[in-house]
Formats: C-alpha cells, sequence, structure tokens
C-alpha cells in the first residue's frame, strides 16, 4: 500500500472579512476567491452558471501540534460525546481540508464572489468544483443529536435576532 | 500572497471492485475505506451514527501532463460547451482532489464501508468528513442543461434497465 505524499499547490486565495476563526455566524459572511497568478481565467468559465459551488481550502493556521487523528469531544464540549476526528469536522484535523458549498454571488474576472464561506482571510484554495444536484445525497440524511447542536448557530446571520 | 505547497498524506485507501476509471454507473458499487496503519481506529468513532460521509481522495492515477488547468468540454464532448475546469467535476484538475459523498453501509474496525464511491481501487484517501444537513446548500440548487445529461447515467445501477 503507497502512504507516499501528495504535494498541493493553491489554485487561489480567499479574501474575507473575517481574520480570526470563530465558530458561529458565517450565514451572511460574502468573500472573495482571487485565483492565483498561474492559474488561468479561462478556468472559471461557465461557473455563474451554477447557483453553488464547492470549495475545498486549507485551514492554514492550525499548527501541526493541535492536530488530532483520534478522538475529541467537539469543540472541547465535554456535554457533547467523545468521536472520532473522521465523525466531526473540525479544523484540527489530519491534512486540514475544509469543504464547504457556498452560493455564487457573482463572477469578475478572475474573482468569485461567494456567500458563506467559513473560511479567514488568506486561506488558500486547492480546489472548486460545481454543485450538482446528482452529487447531493440521493438518501435521506441522518445525523446525531449534537452534531444539530454544535450547528445551531454556524449560519446565523447578524440580522437573526435572539428567537 | 503566499502560495507555498502543502503535503498531503493519505489517511486511508479504497478498496473497489472497479479497478479502472469509467465514467458511469457507479449507483451500486460497494467500496471498502481503509485507515492507513499510522491513523489510530479511535479516529472511526462515532462515525455509523451518521448516514453519509463526504470522502475527499486524490484521482492519483491522472499523470501530469493530463491536467488542464483552463477550459474543456467536459468528457471531451464538443455538443456540450467549452467550461473551466472549476465548472466541473472532471478529474484532470489542478490538485485531482475528488470529493463524493456516499452512504454509509457500516463499519468493522478500521474499514469504512460505503455505497456509491466514485473512486477505483487503491485509491489514496486525504479525509472523511460526516455529512451534516446543515453543510448542504440551504437554498435551491441551479446549474445548466449540459450537467444534467453528463451526470444522466452516472449512478444508474447494473439493475437499473435502459428505459
Amino acid at each position: 500500500m503507497s502512504n507516499s505524499p501528495y504535494i498541493m499547490r493553491p489554485i487561489g486565495i480567499v479574501r474575507s472579512p473575517r481574520d480570526e476563526a470563530i465558530d458561529d455566524n458565517w450565514g451572511d459572511v460574502v468573500s472573495q476567491i482571487e485565483l492565483c497568478d498561474d492559474v488561468p481565467i479561462e478556468s472559471l468559465a461557465g461557473i455563474e452558471d451554477f447557483s453553488h459551488a464547492e470549495i475545498i481550502y486549507v485551514f492554514d493556521r492550525v499548527t501541526p501540534d493541535k492536530i488530532t487523528s483520534g478522538a475529541r469531544h467537539p469543540r472541547g464540549n465535554s456535554a457533547w460525546p467523545l468521536v472520532g476526528i473522521f465523525a466531526q469536522r473540525a479544523k484540527n484535523r489530519p491534512n486540514r481540508l475544509g469543504s464547504t458549498m457556498v452560493r455564487i454571488l457573482g463572477r469578475e474576472g478572475r474573482t468569485l464572489k461567494v456567500l458563506a464561506l467559513d473560511a479567514i482571510d488568506g486561506t488558500p484554495v486547492l480546489d472548486i468544483k460545481p454543485v450538482m444536484n446528482e452529487f447531493l445525497p440521493r438518501e435521506t440524511v441522518h445525523q446525531p443529536a449534537w452534531s444539530h447542536e454544535l450547528m445551531s448557530d454556524y449560519w446565523r446571520t447578524n440580522d437573526d435576532g435572539p428567537c
């Protein structure tokens, strides 16, 4: 079994009003993804015909000592069960990959404007894929209660009241 | 802007009955993802409480000369428009990353059994994330007609008749 590493180069960078890792309230964050200089503008041709894109990025501010490869309480909250890093979406994970589906707001040349990307300013982007209905789950999605609790304020916007 | 590379190490490997890249009919393919020896078994704790997982993997059989960073006709079919590599999900892409949501069938120790993973035998896996409803698009997903045509037989099972 080959265990050789793969070298990934950023294809873009996130420009976001957020510059620190905050757990919640990503719902109304508008970001720009700027292509790296060596990526041709044609790579984005036709993306505006899709409503959503999947952004694969690196949690580059996570230092190696913070990475968990075993189990942990999500957000360090002992009220939630001890679950494996691959049963949660926390940033402190092997390879530090993030993957989020965002709304496409528009494109201007080499810049893609998106809504609700949960990546901070300066985050390196490794891939952009169009969201297709056919690639979403084709059966009902089930998940444990703790994950609903964890996500309750994740996309909350600043306009949402506390009730 | 930092353009430094990131080194990714496989956390698992795909065991699949398919050993060549075929475009269609992935719907009833059952695969196993085996954790690499250096990844603790606890990393998968609790994943069976989720119905679906997102698998991020490397299209490692794609050679560098086949990678497109500009625009191309999907599947080389000139009946479909010339679109950018980031407006399609083709394997011949920068960083060669694949991302697919699969049904979790079960877990036995260090092996996760999944349905409809479109990765061939031996494919290196970089990450496994649980699918949460909150991380799926929160608005209706729109996409161009060509993408529906391209996907028409992608998940077709061998039990599906031609009509």
